[in-house]
Order: C-alpha cells, then structure tokens, then sequence
C-alpha cells in the first residue's frame, strides 16, 4: 500500500521554465522528480496545485504524489533539501489521506504581485517585480479591482492560447488588494476559488492601465462583460507574479 | 578638448562575470563600454574605483571616461539607462576635473556583506546572501573584528593568486560594524581607505569560524599577525557582497 505524502513548496522562478516538467528545459517539477527518484529509487510523477509559467515564484506551492518508500516526513524534508537545486526548498512534508489530490482538492488560492513603481529603474529587482516609470493612481486602481470581484465569466482574462482555453470560464474572485509595501514597491493580491490561465497577470494588465489613466475604472466593468480577450490590457510579466498560498 | 565624465553605477551581479572586461563573457565593464559606444560612436574604455569579482554587487560603483561627445550628463542618465541591460543602472553623472580619476583618486570604501543565519534554507535570496545554517556568535565576531581594525599588513587576508598579490600589502581599516538586519539576516560592513583582492570576503570567512566557534576570537588576531593566508577562514562566497560607497 502506498502512502500519499504532501508537500508545500517555495521556489524562485527566476531561471527556471515554469512548474510543468519539460523534456530539455529546466522546469520546478523535472528538479523536483529528479530529487525524488533519486531519494526513493521510484520514478513517480507528482502533482501540483498550480502550474506556474516561466519565471512565476512560489511561496507555497502545495504538491502530492504516492510513494511506497519507508522515510518518514521529517526524513524527506531534509534529505529533499540537500538533493534539489538552490532556488526550490522544501518547507514541509506530511502523510496524508490517500484520496487527498494537491490540484483537485484545493479550494481557494491566493496570488501576489509585486510592482516597483519609481521613474528610475534599479539594477536589482528586475526578476522579482514589474517596474513601472508612469506614476499609478491606486485609487482608480482600487476602483477598478472593485468591478473584478465577484462570480463572473472571465473569459476576457484568459490566456489569448486557444489550447488553454477553460470550457468553464466562470470564477469567483473575493479580494483584491492593493498597498504601498514601502520603498517604491506597490503590492496587489488576488484571492479566488481558482483561477483561469495567466488570469492575474491579465488582470493586473488591466488594473495598470487604469493606474496610468490610459481607461477609466469603469471600463474594466465593460471589458469583464464583454468576454473578448482583446478588450483588456496586455499581460504583466510573470517576474513580479508569485503564488502565495492554497487554501483546502 | 575631450570632456571627463564621473558616472555613479548599480548593478546586480548575479548574472554578470564581474566588472572587468574580458572577451566572450558577459561583465559590467564590457556591456557599459559597449552601451557608450553606441551612444557616442567613441570606443573609450572605462576606470572603475573597484574591479569586483564575479557575482559581487555594487549600489555605487564609480567610474570615468573621457568623451568629446556634446551629450549633457542629463542626456547620458537617460540614454545610457535605454542602452544597457536591466541589470545595471546608471544613477547619476557629472562633469568632473579633467584630473580626476576613479580608482586613483578613491581615498575610502565601504563594502557590506550579506549574511542569511538560518537552519533552514530558503529558495529566495540565494544570488543576494551567504546562508549560513549554523548559529553564529554575534559578540564573538565583533570581539574578533576589533583585532582587523586599523593600519596592518593583510597578507593573511589576500587573495591566494600569485599575480594579484600587492607590493604593498598594508592597508587601514577603519570600521567593521555587524548588526542584525530583520528575518535572521545579518548585516556586515566594511570601512577602509582600500582592500586587497578578495580581502573582504577571506575577512568574512574568518569572522564566520569565530561566530561559529570554530575559533577563538584572539585567534584572529595571530591569523592577523601571521600574515600567511593559509591561517585565515574559506573566502565567503561572492554573492553576498555589496560594494557600497567609494570616497573621494
């Protein structure tokens, strides 16, 4: 009988291309596979609560996969941290129940994203937020993110790849927040049952144009009910996207 | 006449084979010369107050060169920051004396050293700090730093390369400060009127053994006095270091 064992995450996504294992590129899952077939002799798959793109961190990336090796949790944590690459660490590891799925029992996510808002650009930074010269209203902002809450079809928000397209497009957003978090850098968090693909970086497209007064706020009302990708704003990089915790 | 121009620099040096220029590889040096060129169609090469080692940091790296471009230093902030790669940015520039030079007329430094005292590693900060999981003896170290402070011979801190070795290897330092900086980051500075190659580091990788109680902190005072590098700690890694301030 194999034990189902839990892990939760933390990697910067900077050199890396995306969660998704990748044949000839380094991606989060293959080091982590690796890591795993060599501590455990196995050569399980595991599976992801989120399937973060390129250059996209994590703060908590939850994971699961079933494993028939004897090391307990604490064993794994460790062993895990000392075989996997400098930018993954292993924060926790648990036994959990057999039926317990890191991508299909999450109920809840939350994202951040990290603008450095500042007429001068710095050296530092640049793999870690999204600099922006233009001055940002966060009030019209704020007034913004307000027409995004709720359950709506966010079809508008979606990766413009046809192969990713969700055959359900509804999604229920129930916060956005956005705070100076000091020295320039500005902090938008976006919690929702679940999201579609690139949906935060398309909206936070969106909520800047509103910040640089390119449209009003209540054009982003407009460009949620009209269900065309080529209403909203451009896709923010995925440098200052980081994924912040899994709520079960 | 040919104008002399200072420019005051920050780069983030992860990605960067350090300052100096060398063909084929990616360095500080190379890409701001090449960023010039382009703007003044000249081919001047560059002075630097500090030549830092692969990986090393600068918030204010100082530089000149000379131009017979017209361009106001306005001009060069703006069009140098266009030109050159995201991880380096021009922070100022100045019409100086046409006698002034960056390195030789440098008259004090200041470096910090970025240390992460952790048990635990973490995915983040891994270009930007030395993880230490061992606890360290912030008392201990500062003990063991007051016997580097002042005017000495450093050979027991220089870089172990025969071709860099100095003629002259006595240096001043001035101050040595080591505080905690928030999250089990500890924060080390460095005040001198100039270091050896790697003096810094092969500094810090002392101070690191007394912390860790590997030695007593008087040892470093006969490491000091023994002027042989064999003595003295590993050099500390390159990530952690920040050249801070040059004085003039």
């Amino acid at each position: 009988m194999k034990r189902n064992l839990k892990l939760v995450l933390e990697y910067d996504g900077a050199r890396f291309h995306g969660w998704q294992y990748q044949v000839g590129v380094r991606t989060v899952q293959g080091v982590l596979e690796e890591a795993l077939a060599r501590l455990t002799g196995e050569g399980q798959r595991v599976t992801a609560a989120s399937r973060t793109d390129a250059g996209v961190h994590a703060l908590e990336q939850v994971v699961n996969f079933p494993t028939a090796c004897h090391h307990s949790p604490e064993v794994f944590v460790r062993a895990l941290n000392a075989l996997l690459p400098r930018d993954v660490a292993v924060l926790s590891c648990e036994e959990v129940d057999p039926r317990f799925n890191a991508r299909f029992r999450a109920r809840g996510k939350i994202y951040r994203y990290l603008v450095y808002n500042n007429f001068h650009r710095r050296a530092f930074g640049h793999f870690y937020s999204w600099h922006i010269p233009e001055p940002l209203d966060i009030e019209a902002m704020r007034e913004s993110a307000k027409c995004l809450l709720g359950r709506h079809d966010f079809s508008a928000f979606q990766s413009k790849s046809r192969e990713s397209a969700e055959k359900d497009p509804v999604r229920e957003v129930k916060r956005i927040e956005i705070n100076q978090a000091g020295n320039g850098y500005l902090c938008f968090e976006f919690e929702a049952g679940s999201f579609l693909k690139q949906m935060v970086r398309n909206m936070m497209g969106t909520l800047v144009l509103a910040g640089r007064a390119k449209i009003r706020p209540e054009a982003v009302a407009q460009i949620l009910e009209s269900r065309d990708r080529k209403q909203a704003g451009p896709t923010a990089p995925a440098a200052g996207l980081y994924l912040v915790k899994i709520f079960y």
